[in-house]
């Protein structure tokens, strides 16, 4: 067993909170064929996880999401991104479920990321711009050491909205005896030219920002933050509907701005200073080049790249119960992608459930007060564990 | 008449190529009050203005567009935008009609912009960052302007797509004696929260290049063209359906980036390498303080703001006849802004068509080959030239 291997920690990192780790000092061979020789996971638990071990849901996060999914942040402080979803009593119960949310490889929250220190040389230095390129596919590898760890033989579920659903996916692909039920919410079975281009953008004005200085800014005290914050930006755009815009702004000024005549430069719209406090947000709790690392894994993502671009041919080999849900307004990744997902799924008779949720809050409606999506999801549970409690007493 | 104030001059610019302008030496009252003291118009004209002037056709170009609307772009040498649009024999036929395209206020082709010489200061140097803040009306008050000079009393048409488009809403508005048929294409009757948005992102990436220098860069000899090409690639992504990205580009890699390793920092999808063309194309033919003059201009942009939100009441003086134009995959100016306007104008009972074209090309399908639309443009100016010809014979 590699529980040898590991040791947790409680890791007393900058700020003097205490970040939940387990350190994996056998590495992790990547898909790139390169070996990360030191693999740190930083994650939180929520629940208690059951005598069998049957009770497990690993929660995959975002592209800029954190583990902490139902627990206050201890950097930004801001409450989990998820709380409303995950507790007792709520939609992902953690009276009944045990609830893992790991950081993802390449993250920049205390698991191994561009931000970690590179322990390989002799010479000390963060990783940087040196970090490899990784895939959807390594962040489910690290991933299944963590869940190895814990000795959870299947995980209960796999949930996950955006990248976090690409992470669902490729759990039920590459592991799929380990997954005994999937949730891939608002995702897409491969990056499109569109989202490929959106990712691009963001990176360039990154990589034009002076303080990005070849992506070695950590050696210069600096951060490309006009870079980054423009990225966070532009993103942040494709997250929400152009209803949502609307109704949350319109063409309403800022009050401040009333009657100025400083109109070239200043904000003038609510839209506009509401992007400028989303960018400037961001570049506090955010790295650059983990931001370019995992847009990157999100670019490459294509489930059917390995099966000659077949997605069937992907799913030939999954196990896993599925519940596929869209938003009707998402327009990054549209219901149609969930419906590719769905026949393909259908077309190798697999256990599958899809839910288009009408809603006008555009990609980000996952992460909002979506009551549908709430009644989906806890009902979908319930359902296959009552499914699979009668299958256990006829067995 | 206005005639002595102007001159008429083939101006060599510094390319040593000819530029058509006109100069209006008592200037320009602007919306917001101030007064630009000195005007030039560079425009371009194609056919032969009948004797009784009955068959002028204002073209206005969208935001990055240009007065070669039909003919060589001097400085670009790039032919016509609208080439195969406008010519003998083709939808807009120079051999019937007398087609005018100005190069727009604030623009960088010649009309007074920002990178025009100020003459209202005893210190010489360019306007820059200090060029006012305009308006679409203003740039159709400068078009006006311009067809007085031609002592043209009614334009037969006004056409245009995307920004065009607004200025072909303002000139019915505005002027409703004054244009005979207004072809609005691909556009809209405001700027909603996300174009606001998406211009704004633009703008941020231009102010975060350290060359911008507080929009004084021509001062130091340099230009952003880093923000600039960025700014350009993102809104290049929302000139283009999803549909079309997936048809041209796909997922599809670059040749030369087959095998390399370097994944991270370089081109490595078809689509990342077209928009870093379009970037730095870009950079080398427009002037960073016009794009965010006019995008400003575009976001001020709602032709219901002086009649308190009602888009009916902005149309109650309208007399042009209507042929309002969209394309079913233009996300950035949707088919449901052109049925607003539509609605608007049945409203106050004007005459108005409505086209609704079928194409995955998404906003720039105005500029593309589309057989659909040569033929409602073409069909159109017959239908309503015969009307005018019965009208006049029967009176």
């Amino acid at each position: 067993m590699i529980n040898s291997e590991i040791k947790q920690v409680m890791a007393d990192e900058n700020q003097n909170e205490s970040i939940q780790k387990m350190i994996f000092s056998e590495g992790l061979v990547l898909e790139s064929g390169q070996k990360l020789s030191h693999l740190e996971i930083a994650y939180q638990t929520y629940g208690k996880l059951s005598t069998t071990k049957d009770n497990a849901i690993l929660i995959c996060h975002a592209l800029t999401g954190d583990q902490y999914v139902a627990s206050v942040n201890p950097l930004s402080k801001k409450s989990g991104w998820w709380s409303r979803m995950v507790g007792p009593d709520l939609p992902i119960d953690t009276n009944k479920y045990f609830i893992i949310c790991s950081n993802v490889l390449g993250s920049c929250m205390g698991t191994t990321g561009p931000r970690s220190m590179r322990l390989d040389q002799q010479t000390m230095g963060y990783w940087g711009v040196d970090f490899p390129t990784i895939t959807i596919g390594d962040m489910v590898n690290a991933q299944k050491l963590l869940i190895d760890h814990f000795q959870i033989n299947q995980l209960f579920a796999v949930i996950g909205g955006s990248m976090g659903g690409m992470q669902a996916l490729q759990w039920a692909v590459s592991y799929p005896d380990r997954v005994y039920a999937v949730i891939p919410i608002a995702t897409s079975s491969f990056h499109s030219a569109q989202n490929i281009a959106f990712n691009e953008v963001g990176r360039q004005a990154i990589f034009s920002d002076p303080d990005w200085r070849n992506g070695n800014y950590w050696r210069y005290g600096v951060i490309p933050s006009r870079g980054l914050a423009v990225a966070r930006m532009m993103a942040h755009i494709t997250y929400l509907s152009e209803d949502a815009l609307n109704r949350k702004f319109g063409r309403r000024l800022q009050e401040t701005m009333m009657g100025s005549s400083s109109l070239i430069l200043g904000e003038m719209f609510q839209v506009e200073s509401y992007l400028h406090y989303q960018g400037s947000n961001f570049v506090r709790r955010f790295d650059a080049n983990s931001y370019v690392t995992i847009t990157r894994a999100m670019d490459w993502f294509d489930l059917s790249q390995n099966y000659n671009g077949d997605l069937v041919k992907a799913f030939s080999h999954v196990q896993s119960r599925f519940c596929v849900i869209s938003f009707s307004s998402d327009w990054l990744f549209p219901t149609s992608r969930s419906r590719a997902i769905v026949k393909a799924l259908n077309r190798v008779g697999a256990n599958v459930s899809f839910v288009e949720i009408v809603s006008d809050k555009g990609h980000d409606a996952f992460l909002l007060d979506e009551p549908d999506l709430d009644l989906v999801i806890s009902g979908f549970l319930a359902g296959i564990k009552r499914q699979r409690q009668l299958k256990n007493n006829a067995s």
